[in-house]
């Protein structure tokens, strides 16, 4: 690669990511409720990486589309992965994202909930304005999932039983759904035939599975803090992510009895994430994690290549390497 | 008034309202996630008298529609609704709804925003499927006030500047737009003229206004615990309500100087909410809430005049007056 995809995608899309910049703002604003701009300008103006925006504006790049309805659609994308976010800093009470304190601590969780509520509805109403029913259905569909997966996360959390199926049922609902119908609703917009946009969609949904799991593996990997992150979080919420299936998966007793504590009991000293970190170093887990997150960037790249050749192309072609390169 | 409208409506269309359950019911089931119908079966179950889906059914009765896909709207309507209860759950922390504990406290205020996020995309499903944007438009508008005005409640609570007309658009949008929708679409997939519709939509509307003044004058004027909900919560969460309202609009030196400390300040003894209740009584505050309520009634009345005649439009006319019955 010779420079970052991501940031040459933006700069070939960047009149487009103007306008949808300027779109969320406008939504975001309330005639009554002057809190809640407040409260997304926030969480909106936080860092966040805009990838799933800038997906749509590529996949509708890439068939040529020129019309406006892909600036509405990436908008709705990125208020529909904030609203998540709000939701899930309820949930997790995790201190920080993006390395500033969450809306939560700023407000509160009644607040979080409220206009995390406000965002989804913004995003209905913006698809709305599409006037396509079948994007409706795909980012209908896309919502529904997401939140299934967010339940069945919670449901599985401190249960060391379950499972590397159920592992990927969860990233695929919680994180690549939404990457998908980003792909996906640009294609559908631009008139793509039936396989092109089913191949748009599959290489969303590989791409945003290997983002997260570089995401779960980072949780435990990175030694800083410019992540934006809290590291260990996974660890403290007792979250049974790819490398902790991994580690288990050895079957050594010693170190499965440290997760049946740390995790299955949430028995955790001050010192054990630096223990958990070392087990995974040490018994090949997270060097199995690296490759399984590579493995999804290359499934990725490979759905693309009966698409129409163009500079866009090679460039979300090369974005499945630079997600992974993060932890190469 | 004969018989009970509400029971009545019910009954004619019993056959429509029990689809309207099976579809919710299997709606309600998650293939991978099998605690979320675990949680909605005990809302969905809890007693809730079904108004909304019943609007929307009399509503495509009224116009003799003949299709299936009222069904859905109701469904979609009650999902909406139910979804609103939940996040509503976290939010007050109330210790009962509908004489039940709440779901927050039986599970958690995790699963509570979840759940809650997945009934709401489970409504945004059902509703694509009719494949009509007039409706979809209808009820992403309808959503996206909802959340506005919750917000809005939030930021006026303790705040004993707010003004009635604040007030009132914080339950226009709380629980008399749902109420305004759920006729609305009824009156649209039954191809009613755009007066007709408006007709009903406004019918709703007030009938929203007066079914939730009656709620708050209930909160203080009720003795007894049969309404199925904590009696005081407004009082005790320090929502500035109608009653308040109109009683700080007296400007008496001595109960503004009670509020001021109760609500204002939220510093509340054991006894403070039986004084509350009797300066309401005395101050002819409460009596004024319920004629608001019933002015508010009068008008949803009015607005049904010019529509069809039928059994329906009776018991729809009568139902104005069931509503604030409660409190006459």
């Amino acid at each position: 690669m010779r420079t970052n995809p991501f940031e040459a995608l933006l700069s070939i899309l960047s009149e487009d990511m103007k306008k949808v910049d300027e779109l969320i703002a406008n939504r975001m604003e309330s005639d009554h409720t002057p809190l809640i701009p407040k409260i997304t300008d926030h969480l909106i103006n936080a860092g966040g990486k805009r990838i799933r925006p800038l997906l749509t504006l590529a996949s509708a790049n890439l068939f040529n589309y020129s019309g406006v309805k892909h600036i509405a659609l990436a908008a709705t994308v990125e208020f529909i992965h904030t609203a998540t976010l709000l939701h899930d800093d309820v949930i997790d009470e995790s201190l920080q994202r993006r390395g500033k304190p969450t809306a939560n601590l700023l407000w509160n969780n009644k607040l979080a909930v409220l206009v995390g509520d406000f965002l989804f509805s913004r995003a209905f109403q913006l698809m709305v304005e599409t006037n396509s029913i079948e994007i409706l259905s795909s980012l209908a569909n896309a919502s529904a999932q997401i939140s299934e997966s967010e339940v069945l996360q919670m449901s599985l959390a401190q249960n060391l039983k379950s499972t590397e199926a159920l592992y990927m049922k969860v990233i695929k609902g919680k994180t690549a759904t939404l990457f998908a119908a980003a792909c996906e609703v640009g294609g559908l917009i631009s008139n793509a035939s039936n396989i092109q946009v089913r191949a748009l969609s599959q290489y969303g949904e590989a791409l945003g599975i290997s983002f997260q799991i570089v995401d779960d593996f980072l949780d435990y990997a990175s030694t800083d803090t410019k992540l934006g992150k809290n590291i260990g979080d996974d660890f403290r919420e007792r979250k049974v992510t790819l490398p902790v299936i991994r580690s288990l998966q050895n079957e050594n007793e010693n170190t499965n009895a440290f997760w049946y504590r740390t995790i299955g009991k949430g028995a955790q000293t001050k010192t054990d994430f630096k223990v958990a970190q070392e087990i995974l170093m040490e018994d090949g887990s997270l060097n199995k994690t690296k490759l399984e997150a590579i493995r999804w960037s290359e499934i990725a790249k490979s759905k693309l290549k009966d698409l129409p050749n163009s500079q866009t192309k090679e460039l979300l072609t090369d974005l499945t390497l630079s997600v992974v390169s993060r932890i190469v």
